[in-house]
């Protein structure tokens, strides 16, 4: 699937490069890698990520062959972080199919994601920039230490999570890759250092943003689009800002009482209903705004408006 | 522990700067990670890797620092794949002790393991010289590959296992790691293309000759030595050469009688007893004197010389 967001018009051809490379790390002919990296690579996914590192490129001058290479290695290294959440969060289903965690068992998928691991490195690595690869390995190690955190947090007392845990918690998860993408390609692009700054910025919010309307979603989508239950993280005792805003809302005694259900549903109508999720898409919305705000330091062209017009899109989706 | 191998006195201070350089990525003052990484970070193994890289480096003018970052990275990363490897398996010892696995469970110790590639990688990077990285990135990947192949077969009938398929398994899971530090040291010491193929040939087959004799240990060891009970690897599925050898002694039927009682004792004896310890034996003995003679492409010195010293340790240790 070749993504069909508006804002990727201008590297569609590079996007294209992009599912090539994957569909070669796919490794069609090995009788045992093949067969389980083709349920998770090829195909799958909107792309955002290369799109950004491709879009991001744009804005200086670039060696097309070291952009593909780093567009790649961000894609497999979010690929890789997505089938270890699967592990860790013993999940059944990822955008409405069953995971490779599912499919293979524990070991593979553990295996797997790390040979993933390696061939982000490799794709990095290939980009012959020692400050692009060490932004790499950097960001490989927060998203490591997000995932801990979270993941440690396991059973304790999540009502009581704070947004500045929360937000920590998902730039670890979601933002550091939106970094890696934007500043990596800046980097490589040549722009200048104010550039580079304002491109991890935008990097940055955009990536807050995007993964604070995929927490609204959980609510207000349908099981159709989200292509699991509605209210899926609050059901596995995961606390995402809609929740926190709804705390903000309530009384701590009408929060405790809506909690005291196990079924969550009582949670989760209240955060409909209540105006918590206007709260967190006004989050968002201010988030989007900033990162308009610093793309201003990187050159005006088509390639910095369909970034500019990515960050609409990124509140509009609905998938 | 600092290592009591003799053929480390020369690098003594290195490996003191590892040990502390490892004791630092156990990030002591950090309430979730000090304690799980300070299972198996500091005080820990033989820093055999570690050892390798510091004494290639003492055959050429090294870095201290960057030489530093590459002894430290390579045992990082042999951590790390440890870890998962215990994941694999379902591991509940290693070394006598409790695994990390069964201390804290399957998701934390995935993500710390992860963690710990992130560390290795950060390690690696700091050496600055991208042919090192790139290596280390090849190397992750030969690892990951062999450890895919290996739990793939899974269940399926190991006794048909070739020389060829176990030679190349421990290729990805041992000697990889060996030829990581002894390639990569060379470079950094500046040694010739000739003694960097040398390096790489001579880590190559110590790593190969280091696995067998640990496969070996597996049945000749006593349980106190091992930390576990000795035919362990047969026991869990696993075939390694000594019961290749086996095969190779007694007909296909005495061999298959033997697999087919339950507790494998009798294959265990039968190993202890056939002379394929022997001939194992001499297969470990073979590939470290291809060891030696590949470490006449290397600068003479008592650098050389230590290296040369642990090919003897390799085939006379007992744990």
């Amino acid at each position: 699937m070749i993504s069909t967001v508006s804002s990727f018009a201008l590297v569609q051809d590079g996007l294209a490069a992009v599912e090539r490379a994957l569909a070669d790390t796919a490794q069609p002919d090995h009788p045992l890698l093949g067969p389980m990296l083709s349920m998770v690579l090829p195909g799958s996914g909107k792309r955002l990520r290369p799109a950004l590192a491709l879009l991001t490129g744009r804005l200086g001058t670039y060696d097309a062959e070291r952009l593909l290479q780093m567009a790649t290695g961000v894609e497999l290294l979010h690929g890789a972080s997505l089938v270890h959440d699967d592990v860790v969060d013993e999940s059944d289903l990822r955008r409405g199919s069953q995971t490779l965690f599912t499919r293979v068992g524990n070991a593979l998928a553990v295996l797997v994601g790390d040979y993933l691991f390696a061939q982000s490195a490799n794709r990095c690595v290939a980009t012959g920039d020692v400050r692009v690869i060490s932004l790499f390995a950097q960001t490989l190690a927060s998203m490591c230490q997000g995932q801990i955190e979270e993941a440690s947090r396991g059973n304790a007392p999540q009502m009581t999570l704070t947004r500045e845990q929360y937000y920590q918690t998902i730039w670890g998860k979601t933002a550091s890759l939106f970094v890696l993408a934007c500043e990596g390609s800046a980097i490589l692009a040549g722009l200048s250092e104010s550039a580079i700054v304002g491109m991890r910025r935008y990097g940055d919010r955009l990536g807050l943003a995007f993964q604070v309307v995929d927490d609204i979603l959980d609510f207000i989508g349908t099981e159709a689009e989200l292509g699991k239950p509605v209210g899926s993280d609050v059901r596995q005792g995961t606390i995402t800002l809609p929740v926190i805003c709804l705390r903000d809302l309530i009384s701590p005694e009408q929060f405790r009482a809506a909690f005291a259900e196990d079924d969550r549903t009582v949670v989760i109508d209240l955060v409909r209903t209540s105006g918590a999720v206007e709260l967190a898409q006004a989050e968002a919305d201010r988030l989007l705004a900033e990162a308009r705000e610093a793309l201003a330091e990187a050159p005006a062209g088509p390639a910095r408006d369909a970034l500019e017009s990515l960050t609409h899109y990124v509140v509009e989706r609905r998938v």
